[in-house]
């Protein structure tokens, strides 16, 4: 794919909104465009994390270790930014990530990504929208498992 | 208090490590610094939010609604910044924080706090890092008490 369509692509992901094309242009330089094909790691928990992930198209489930098992914690899907916690706070990854079906995604190496945070204030601050809202999501499912452990440990 | 001596207390708070002394008594002079008693809420959910806060001391409880009424997810003290996603997504608070004892907070105000992380992308990068520390661990939260339902559903 060339920088052209590449660039054409980022303008449709609603994270880039905004955002100049020149930036992107610099966004698509940067980064390489993945498929990976159902059933596919896109990373592992426990791993070292040295990427973050744009998701252009496609869907991944987002799973946790837990004393049980693998348990599905969320699904990510097109426009969708993930594996970004990792890089942020130097810790190895978080969750796995599996593909359900093809898909098309954007990697950025971990000293890329801070860079263009660093420099491009308003990404940085569009990044931490999608924080906000997933750990406003993951508070929100959290209190309701809670909340039901709570009424079966008293009913 | 005089901006030296809040300067001096944010000098002493993680999230501003390695910022410039001129750049925290900029945000010194734009925010505000309030003493809650234990009970008082800093925010209640569902209303307005219009700041965010800085915990220099003290505790509060982080409780969300659910169907069996208000449910504690998190409690949150000194050096904590909370009350920021109102802000980052534009929706009603999501929580209620209930001062434990007293506390020592500053607010700054959401068209403070943008503007501040425009300008300043290291302190962008620090909130990004809480961010995804806070969506971290509610992840793993969510993920154990998951599997704990799943396990009693099962069993």
């Amino acid at each position: 794919m060339t920088i052209g369509s590449e660039v054409d692509a980022l303008c449709k992901v609603p994270l880039f909104r905004g955002i100049e094309a020149t930036k992107l242009r610099l966004l698509a330089s940067i980064s390489e465009r993945i498929r990976f094909r159902p059933g596919e790691h896109l990373c592992s928990q426990g791993e070292p994390g040295d990427s973050a992930f744009i998701i252009l198209a496609g869907q991944a489930d987002v799973l946790v270790a837990t004393e049980n098992g693998q348990q599905v914690v969320a699904r990510v899907g097109a426009n969708d930014i993930v594996g970004e916690i990792a890089i942020l706070c130097d810790v190895p990854r978080t969750a796995t990530l599996v593909a359900i079906d093809e898909m098309d995604v954007l990697t950025i190496s971990k000293e890329n990504f801070l860079k263009l945070l660093k420099e491009f204030p308003e990404m940085a601050l569009k990044v931490m929208r999608v924080l906000a809202q997933r750990l406003e999501k993951a508070t929100r499912d959290f209190g309701a498992a809670t909340a039901t452990l709570a009424e079966r440990a008293s009913g």
